[in-house]
């Protein structure tokens, strides 16, 4: 199980005429002594995340027979609402998202404003995933992964690799967040085969260092019990094909508080005019906190996804 | 003194290599009763305003010795960050941009950061405006008009109607926030040689209704003093050549109340994961007060640019 930069290629072939290839925008506050970073600004992505990239590439590679029966994921956020979003992108009538019973309305009514269907299963997340995948199997759908094991996912997610380089060839230095730790390994399987010299920079929140964890104990922890934390998107295990590989593309891995991540979402949208959900402002918190540590002259920061609580950014923005 | 779409077109031909093609993106809360609003996003534009397809415009036409003489304006707002940062992709290394001398020093940063050099004159916008047209004519610059009666100005805030119906050509209404009226007028002109059938609706405050009161009294509001109002890019009067041509383009003129501006802003960044500056909102105002006047199925919202303070969006999102 992998997959090399020819996988990101052509997936990057099937779905460029899906997806928006999202601006690479120089900061205006960050940088000085020398350095100059760049926002990749995927919370400008259709969906407003990263994640359609991923789904894209899988759902690009199913045969007529796959397509008719229909796919399915369990997710109630971002990797939800895309896998949504891409099956009506690609006219596939039957899209199931699975998501726990206490989901909000507002989760799902996104999911269905993209097509695809709600069906909530269980008390909590496991439960619906136990439920779901039964689901999937007794209909026959085609289960779309969100970063556990699925290369066709990963290589979408690598799209953004080859993107970043072409907008721009100086870029040494990429700073990507992880949770399970799919956009990570394909940002880096990719910008590392185009330009062997680029720094690849990881960055989890202290809250839930999973990956980091799991090649500290040298054990993968797909579950991991993390403290409260505003990255919704981060929360949970590390993917066990990121697990497998991450730690051959990756130079840097790095921890940001929880409380540089607030004053990141701050300023993103008071200074920089952008939103950004807070998973995908630990790129910012770690230049913030680390910026010689990251080091560099060209430094991109993937902001993955805009989808951040409307309450929980007022107070963001009332604290910083 | 006017100008035709030949002019929008030719614009659009100069800038094109320059200026970023916005997203035209679907709402996801507006509409429903038949209707969907697309949302042009200037707000992403270079600068994060519209303004710079207008300076572009007029300063792609220079002769080598005028560029060679360099560039000017009076404007501490969008208009003077966008002829900063126009300069600097023209290579025009002389660009005086003449603020106040009261103007902040994160507006005077802004367009120092765009490689244009500030001059501070005056006490206040009507002194500086006094002293610097002055200056410019000393200096032998050539004066890159905001609003008031420049066709190529005009003609390049135009080339976004062209974009609209090239992105989604089922578009029937535009919705244009008016404060000079540079904006309506060209896109009106644009659109209307595209699709003669399409609806150009334009918005102004209720604390600054100077097209629309000048057009009232049979008499053009060059100055306006309105009431304090949150719209900073729309407050003063109306220019010249909108005066004399939006009245043959423009179907509808409304206003808003600054309440539901404020409201706008907050649901723009709450729920639609925009920053958007609260003038460019009055568009977003429009449809939830007056949805029925505007009417239309396929409806493009013009979001001109995203630079709100950051206090003012905090105070917006704690009041909504």
């Amino acid at each position: 199980m992998s997959f090399q930069y020819q996988d990101v290629e052509q997936a990057y072939k099937r779905i460029e005429e899906y997806v928006r290839k999202t601006p690479l925008e120089e900061s205006f506050y960050l940088g000085g002594k020398g350095r100059s970073y760049f926002f990749k600004l995927e919370s400008f992505q259709r969906a407003k995340s990263f994640k359609i990239r991923g789904a894209l590439s899988k759902m690009t590679t199913l045969s007529d027979e796959e397509r008719a029966r229909g796919v399915a994921t369990v997710s109630s956020g971002n990797h939800g609402s895309s896998v949504s979003y891409a099956a009506s992108l690609l006219d596939i009538e039957n899209a199931k998202i699975i998501v726990p019973k206490p989901t909000p309305k507002s989760k799902i009514d996104k999911i269905e404003y993209f097509g695809g269907e709600a069906l909530l299963m269980g008390g909590d997340y496991d439960e619906a995933h136990a439920l779901g995948m039964a689901y999937i199997e007794e209909h026959g759908l085609t289960y779309i992964d969100a970063y556990d094991t699925d290369p066709l996912v990963y290589a979408g997610q690598g799209t953004i690799g080859i993107e970043i380089l072409v907008q721009n060839p100086d870029i040494d230095t990429i700073i990507v967040p992880i949770g399970g730790g799919g956009l990570i390994t394909g940002i880096a399987v990719a910008a590392k085969a185009l330009k062997p010299s680029i720094r690849i920079v990881g960055v989890q929140t202290e809250a839930c260092p999973a990956l980091i964890d799991s090649y500290r104990d040298g054990v993968l922890y797909a579950e991991y019990p993390g403290k409260p934390s505003l990255c919704d998107a981060l929360v949970g295990g590390a993917g066990r094909l990121s697990y497998e590989m991450a730690k051959d593309y990756v130079d840097e891995f790095l921890t940001v508080s929880e409380e540089t991540v607030a004053k990141a979402v701050s300023f993103m949208a008071k200074d920089e005019k952008y939103i950004a959900e807070a998973g995908s402002c630990t790129t910012v918190a770690a230049v913030m906190d680390h910026a010689d540590a990251i080091g560099g002259t060209n430094i991109a920061l993937v902001i993955s996804g805009a989808n951040i609580d409307g309450k929980l950014l007022t107070e963001l923005l009332d604290r910083y």
